[in-house]
């Protein structure tokens, strides 16, 4: 009897012509637009070698950049006026921040080739699909290694490596070794 | 005595100059070469941001493309006239499309940044290293996440979830959120 | 008592500024200058579809180059005097080989489009983060899937397989077919 008395829900579906995101404003249009040149023009293409340059236009787009840091080619960057990038700090070859929000570099981090930072998430359990946005932290001594993944709302405290094409879905300890998709620790980090 | 018995086989290799793929017959030539331009200018680069014209050019070249679809800039996409788009769809920035044959994306599906779709294989069994060929299929309310990759001939049920840097390399379960590389199922979704 | 007499050390930093790569010379400057205009024009683009000339030119910047070589389309190749590829080879388009060092490629080899095959890496346990160069070789037969890594120092012995997305950490045995992030074996690859 209990088979016949059990009725399954109709599962809800998504419905994207409803998505909203008009809550979420980056920035006015012009500046946006500005932006998108400036980075096809002089951030993400095999040709884009001049350093000192690249970070100048990124503080004139409101980025906080330190000193000693070194942008390589390719590099694309979604909203320079939602980043912050300390003190000796190396952004590899074809890595994509995709900030909608803050990026927070601190000092002395690489982020190695193909490496990519994202901060955008959408609500899978909503109908809407909403948006939902979160920044990351990347402390000191970090390394995020070659086409690695920080996924939105990580933390990845002092010291901690995320190996080759990791991908970190939650908080990262300090001075721990992640490696694998979703990343797991695999060692501690000892520096001599 | 049985080791001395054993007889290990030659292994045999590959010979990729006995490859043969005359039965491969994407399109006329020029058709071909036209699109690799058309690709290149107005989709596959960061300065590709008009969105209708992107639409109307790959309908031009055999794609169908429902309503209140969205391409973002640097996408690749192979053969358009072995595209099928249903209605809002959201195809991200850097979204590959390698569609050597059908890929058909029903409605309300969203494929994020960075997200690969892969259609090519070759039979590592043969020494001729074969071509095989196989669609993918992107039910409705499927979301592909970013940097996700969709092997050849995988169906992605209703309202599936690829999750961040996933591989599948088999047919998603409807509702079933999928992890990893290979991709396993990781828990059910609801949508509220 | 015990936890009172406990002393964590005081934990190492990384210091960028101290870096030091000196040691690496990979060429004198204008050539790798010309070779950086090369590969933006000739190579990694979509519209790079010369093979013939490809093949020349890696030629004429020093490249061992055999017959029956092809290329596609957007490759982007480092330093191509530390690049060798025997007869029979497909690179791949978006295939990224980042030969700090050498990279060796024998015969019959597919690297399938989106490949990464790396030879830089840190030495993340001084607080100078030493660079470390590892070539790679890719023995007969060996197929790199669709936007697999090969890590630096990696061996792919005769006929291994790195499935889609995979990444190589160490050596691949002969006739091996890995999956995975790190990439493990899961079968045999058996010719007919």
């Amino acid at each position: 009897m209990k088979d016949l008395l059990t009725v399954t829900p109709a599962r809800k579906s998504t419905h994207l012509d409803q998505y909203n995101n008009s809550w979420y404003q980056p920035g006015p249009g012009w500046k946006i637009l500005l932006w998108i040149v400036t980075n096809a023009v002089f951030f993400n293409n095999s040709l884009a070698v001049f350093n000192s340059l690249k970070c100048w236009l990124l503080q004139k787009f409101g980025a906080k950049i330190g000193k000693g840091v070194v942008i390589k080619t390719s590099v694309n960057i979604k909203y320079p006026w939602f980043l912050e990038i300390g003190d000796q700090v190396w952004i590899g070859e074809n890595v994509w921040i995709d900030n909608l929000t803050y990026v927070i570099v601190r000092n002395h981090v690489c982020i190695s080739q193909g490496a990519l930072l994202l901060t955008g998430n959408h609500n899978y359990k909503k109908p809407t699909f909403d948006l939902i946005v979160k920044g990351i932290l990347l402390e000191d001594g970090v390394w995020i290694g070659a086409r690695a993944t920080v996924c939105p709302g990580v933390r990845c405290n002092s010291h901690a490596v995320l190996t080759v094409g990791a991908v970190a879905t939650s908080d990262l300890e300090a001075y721990g070794i992640y490696s694998g998709s979703p990343a797991k620790k695999i060692k501690e980090r000892v520096i001599d």
